[in-house]
């Protein structure tokens, strides 16, 4: 059996009490983020605020619920990721409230103010070529001895610690029928389905990406992951040159399909949630908002999982300060 | 016996019975706001996040509280309302539901954002120099035949509905001693203090004031209001040139002290609310934040209202990408 298989196969196997025991352990590490409303006239959008979980992600609870269920031993010697930022922000506040050394791989296009918030936390961090760093994710291998990998998406911790999220929008929104979820490898997707499931919820969960990097898009009409071309974008938090074939199998199985936002979407949805709904938004957390706009979701009851809140200042004063498009 | 008397005695009577059936009347209207961490070395604090509110402030709790409680044969004529800003929308929003005309008296110094936002929800709005404009707040007097006048803080409905907050906050950490308050007109400390009292909760509510415009600090050192400076500022959303004479006998009994912050540590806190916890806070919003960081509040379990989000894009993004002063 595969790695593939083994985390599928495990992941599948989840029930929904093991989703709320996850939930328990890990309810002092989070906030229950609120479902705020964002009416527009031919659908109903609600915005889930992950961007105010500690640390400004959702990757807390990721974080926390992966290192719990680590053998302890193993966890003497360290642990490591690789992550764009948040998992590694996230893993770093975990770890360092358990006194365990961590160290970060990141690709050298992450935001300086991720990384300066895990250095500020203890954590080591190695920058590397984002052709390398994609390869650190894809092979687990970090080329160094620095502990026990911990992935950010392929990770059987991980995504039941996402599902926490599916645990309660069911119960703020009932009627929620899509869900939209940035793809950045999948553990956040596909944790929320697998817990709608376990509730027997029969919301659609879409996976949103942006234009510069759609692998879900490309695997889903291929029948199988791609490669695909990545342009580099303020959105740097998700996209990539591929579906991980780790996660190909619960992909195909729980996401739905793919809504694709351009750049310029993205850039109105991260004003819109500054000075309409006073959210400060990453590009990843925003292109669900872009995406729920979409034509696509006309007449839907529509939840935008705001992923992330941790975005350059400049970046941000820039896109607050631009003229919007007219529309 | 004066208004100011008849207003004071009235909300003093109020149970917690009549606190709880205001805030079921309007949970509709109103979202139940989170109360965020930010903890510091040597004090807790939290932030409750108002800013996330429908149109981005407290005053929709305000606003629907007191539009309830009017005869609707006096509502069929319209409403009129002396307001900075988020009052107004807030009134606007509840108006618009149920039919209500409104004119909204605004002073010249609002910020564009609110004004739009108020006619887009179908309010009338006419501006006025500053002077003029708090001659309208103190004699409710607009000069024009323009419906039933609500006062955005000297109302029972008002006072009552910003309750709703301290009912919030006890229920969402018992633990909390200090309450800090940003302090426009009184209605939201005072109404904060009347529900914890009602709870029997020993927590002290504190102004909180810009150096730019110091009524409370003033009024609490004279033993009465007295008439201070005001000089404009970014935070637009408090501040005045003397503390209400309807509202002196409620802020002298209940409100503990005034902490006066500056300019330079509410740009300091406005920019960490975005940056590190993802909120968008108008000036006033801030001050709260800024408030909580002073020595006044070290060992203490602090929570900062924060207040209101509405800021011009202009603004935020200038102090975003200022750098911040040496600490």
């Amino acid at each position: 059996m595969s790695d593939a298989q083994d985390l599928a196969s495990s992941v599948r196997k989840a029930t929904l009490a093991d989703f709320r025991a996850v939930a328990r352990a890990i309810e002092a590490d989070v906030i229950r983020t609120p479902l705020l409303p964002c009416d527009t006239p031919d659908r109903t959008i609600r915005l889930k605020a992950e961007c105010l979980q500690p640390l400004g992600s959702f990757k807390v609870r990721a974080a926390s619920s992966a290192l719990r269920v680590i053998d302890p031993k193993g966890l003497s010697r360290g642990v490591a990721t690789a992550s764009a930022g948040n998992f590694a922000q996230g893993l770093a506040l975990a770890a360092a409230r358990r006194n365990i050394p961590l160290t970060v791989h990141a690709p050298d296009t992450a935001a300086e103010i991720k990384l300066d918030s895990m250095r500020a936390l203890g954590a080591r961090v190695v920058t590397h070529p984002f052709a390398d760093w994609w390869s650190i994710m894809t092979s687990r291998d970090t080329g160094a001895d620095d502990g026990v990998f911990i992935h950010p998406v392929c990770e059987r911790g991980v995504i039941l610690g996402n599902g926490m999220i599916g645990l309660e929008l069911a119960e703020q929104w009932r009627d929620v029928d899509t869900v939209l979820v940035p793809f950045g490898g999948g553990g956040l997707s596909c944790g929320i389905a697998l817990a709608l499931r376990a509730l027997s919820h029969p919301a659609r969960v879409i996976a949103c990406e942006i234009e510069t990097s759609t692998p879900v898009k490309a695997a889903l009409q291929a029948g199988e992951p791609v490669r695909v071309e990545r342009r580099p974008s303020f959105v740097d938090g998700i996209g990539s040159t591929g579906v991980l074939s780790d996660m190909w199998p619960l992909v195909h199985e729980l996401i739905d399909d793919s809504i694709v936002v351009s750049i310029e979407a993205t850039k109105s949805a991260l004003r819109d949630l500054a000075l309409r709904h006073h959210l400060v938004a990453e590009g990843a957390g925003a292109v669900a908002l872009a995406a729920a706009r979409s034509p696509q979701c006309a007449g839907k009851n529509v939840v935008a999982i705001i992923s992330g809140g941790n975005i350059d200042p400049a970046v941000l004063g820039g896109i607050l300060t631009e003229q919007p498009c007219p529309s």
